[in-house]
């Protein structure tokens, strides 16, 4: 692939290279030194995309064959419904989110029917918070409702307490033809989900065995919802396809985007940039930071490396919106600690543009304003940062999109989750596993008394208990002196930093 | 005030305080040996409260007799206006929104006008997107459009530029009467704003000379907007003055929120903890999150402290939510780096629940869920959470509100706002200034081609022209051997960390 390409997405990573004012920018040595670590890496993932544990990129071509199909779905869903909510949460609920927000109109539900191209509102659900969930239902109409239930394993507590409660009241508000208003994605064989499809006779579309929530984007997971508010999904598909092809594969560091990041955040790392800052200058790009939020902290924060050794690995992800958070964080990232590393997300050219008016004679110092298109403004100030960050030390990196559209949408996702495999390589860890997420579902369980898990809930009320009484202490004599809750058994090992 | 008050907000400590099985948590030794510290930052703040220099608690009963003004304006507004558009970036729009968020329907805007109790639809526009303004206002009837356009200097260029365009196509379609669809919120005297409200009859609202946009939210800048959504601004105030009331003299630690929060932060970052997240469960508390992070990010991120030495102070905030981001960010908080120290916010009461039903029988798993009502798992999985998190060894702590109403709100944001002071105290920084905001306008200023700023315009554009000569020869070579800008004279000298 050509990278000139005007519709190729780039990496440019100037603001990381040596120049002598930063010693902490890196020497072009430095750089290259991670070449074999790469090989390496690239090696590995081939290898697993080759025996089916890299579904994220090996089923691409499937899933592209499978666009019809959802597309002939969504167009019909369309006709029938007027809203579309999806129900799930984490990889199930984020990116279908930063797609829709990258590639529909920003107040896209306040549209009239016309507007939307005779598409659905588009909702999700992330959350269990009770009070919006009612407000969400009463406000909508179910019988022009398709509720789109989400979740691999069918396990998931909050989506499939959200479906029940749905379910309750489809069956009230629909009769017979309830199960016509559920569509379920889930796994093909296992779980709840899938017994209910059999049993109920929900429309069912399959995720992949091999591809996890964070990586599922490009499965039916995002292609569903992306058609049914009319996002071309097959272009969606031919620019993740086009990045899959550039990045996977081992080449020159600097042609190889994914490589290349990877490179970079592993090296800013081991120079202790414990934080990894995602902003993007463009509202449509805002939720994609959520998304790679999610890809980078819980592929790479882990306890434990491919040796069994704990390493309590992780760079912390930092979700950001240029130019809005120039005026909330920008002060902490030029004078603060030198922490973070930086990643801008630029959009060359807008599908819309206002020319800035000129300022009455009044505002004599607004006048420079007057004339330049409001891009101009925009990306004034993000060079203007970066300047500011360069000047203070700072290390930053820029991923450019020609413009925004379904297929540099698909690169950039593939970029990062490339990005993240190869990170994953780099660590020695596991970029595909979340075992330190099952503590808090366990306690869950055990609190809300699911059979099996009494013991813990005995073990949870115990400290509970104790925290309180150390709270009740706390209040009588403003301090309390014995440990309280010295028996639980635990893993605090960790070093004091 | 009586700390159990079943509408006061309280903090619980308790996942700091000293347990055996935690080295990290905080022993009442540690705790108490800041209460000199915090004496002095408390003799220090009331100084500079009774001199007029920390009006953000000194101005509260002021801003409380202007509430019935502002909601004259507001309920007239709202006869009106169809439409409220904040124009505003930073602290004039992170408050609006955060405040707005908690006390409205979350999907406020697509309510009906009945059900938005004849209140106009409500936007935002913080940042200068071309795509997302021009989709908004060729959404809007301009007619039926009341723009709020905040800015304490009326210079700040985006939200100049923003209403240099709405000006304008006001103009258009409004003609002689476009005036009465400005309402400005700025300087008392000084500033483009107040000349050009001067000069074409703008109403206009005063923010108060002593009060930087961060902590603004109670002026104003915060208290329209609300009014105009009919949000009870008079309770709002009463809680923002009761919690100032209670945390602004030294006290016993444990009982003044402010300073206790305070103590553990900085012993958190003393410790280590350079991260602190902050993450509600609850989604009317989402934006609180962005309106804390301007908060602690912008006061505190600081180069130097108050004896003009270079510290680079700082500790950095992360905006999280529950349950959501238990899919997203908790693998990385149970499992990567210790780094980080927890705030929990929680509602005990929702003003709505709902229950869950019985799950289907083919569903054996899920028959825990039926029976129990959506704000005990919600709740379940914060003290899940918490519990994963003790186990591993990391030090949270939550603030609890029980329930969510504009006085449990207005406490939020001055135990907030105080605990910041306090912690800008201890660190020995301003935290009532952002010059590190300034490199960044200058540049701004200088792309855009405002008078005096050629000189900066050289500069950065010769650091482009360097930055793209090594891109070109990275492209080249894979490499380039030249330092390319070694002429800017720049402060690159943070340490290695």
């Amino acid at each position: 692939m050509d990278i000139q390409d005007r519709k190729s997405i780039r990496v440019d990573a100037s603001g990381m290279l040596y120049n002598t004012a930063n010693p902490q920018s890196f020497l072009n040595e430095e750089i290259h030194a991670m070449r074999p670590g790469l090989q390496n890496a690239s090696a590995n993932l081939l290898l697993k995309r080759s025996q089916g544990e890299l579904d994220f990129s090996a089923l691409l071509i499937e899933m592209k064959d499978q666009a019809p199909l959802i597309q002939a779905f969504a167009d019909d869903a369309a006709e029938h419904f007027d809203s579309f909510v999806l129900l799930g949460i984490g990889g199930s609920a984020l990116g279908p989110q930063a797609v829709h927000q990258a590639l529909r109109p920003y107040y896209y539900n306040e549209l009239t029917q016309e507007k939307r191209n005779q598409r659905p509102r588009f909702y999700v659900v992330d959350n269990i918070d009770p009070v919006r969930f009612s407000e969400l239902l009463s406000g909508l109409d179910l019988n022009k409702t398709l509720f789109n239930v989400v979740s691999k394993s069918g396990n998931t507590s909050e989506t499939m307490a959200q479906f029940l409660i749905v379910r309750e009241r489809l069956k009230a508000e629909c009769g017979d033809q309830y199960h016509q208003h559920i569509v379920v994605t889930t796994d093909r064989e296992k779980g709840n989900l899938a017994a209910l499809a059999e049993s109920e006779g929900y429309r069912r579309f399959e995720i992949p065995q091999g591809i996890g929530g964070r990586f599922s984007e490009l499965t039916p997971v995002g292609l569903l919802p992306a058609a049914v508010c009319g996002i071309d999904i097959l272009e969606l598909m031919d620019g993740a396809i086009a990045m899959d092809e550039r990045v996977r594969e081992e080449t020159e560091l600097f042609e190889n985007p994914a490589q290349l990041r990877a490179a970079l955040a592993y090296l800013s790392l081991k120079q202790g940039k414990t934080m990894s800052v995602f902003m993007p200058y463009a509202d449509g790009l805002k939720l994609m930071a959520d998304w790679y939020a999610q890809l980078w902290a819980e592929s790479l924060g882990k306890r434990y490396n491919r040796q069994g050794e704990k390493v309590w690995q992780g760079q912390t992800p930092i979700k950001a919106l240029g130019v809005t958070d120039q005026h909330s964080q920008v002060q902490l990232y030029v004078e603060g600690p030198n922490d973070k590393v930086f990643t801008f997300v630029t959009v060359e050219q807008f599908k819309e543009d206002i020319l800035i008016p000129k300022a009455p004679e009044v505002a004599q110092n607004l006048q420079f304003l007057g004339g330049h298109r409001m891009s101009e403004l925009l990306h004034s100030e993000l060079i203007a940062t970066k300047y500011a960050l360069t000047l203070a030390g700072r290390l930053h990196q820029t991923i450019v999109l020609p413009e925004l559209t379904p297929f540099t949408v698909g690169q950039l996702l593939l970029l990062l989750q490339w990005e993240t495999a190869y990170m994953g390589e780099l660590l020695d860890v596991n970029a595909f596993d979340q075992p330190g997420v099952e503590e808090g579902k366990i306690g869950t369980y055990a609190l809300m008394g699911k059979p099996g898990f009494a013991k813990r809930k005995v073990e949870i009320e115990a400290w509970i208990e104790a925290t309180q009484r150390k709270q009740s202490n706390v209040q009588e004599d403003c301090g309390f002196r014995e440990p309280a809750y010295d028996k639980i058994e635990c893993e605090a090992d960790t070093p004091r930093s």
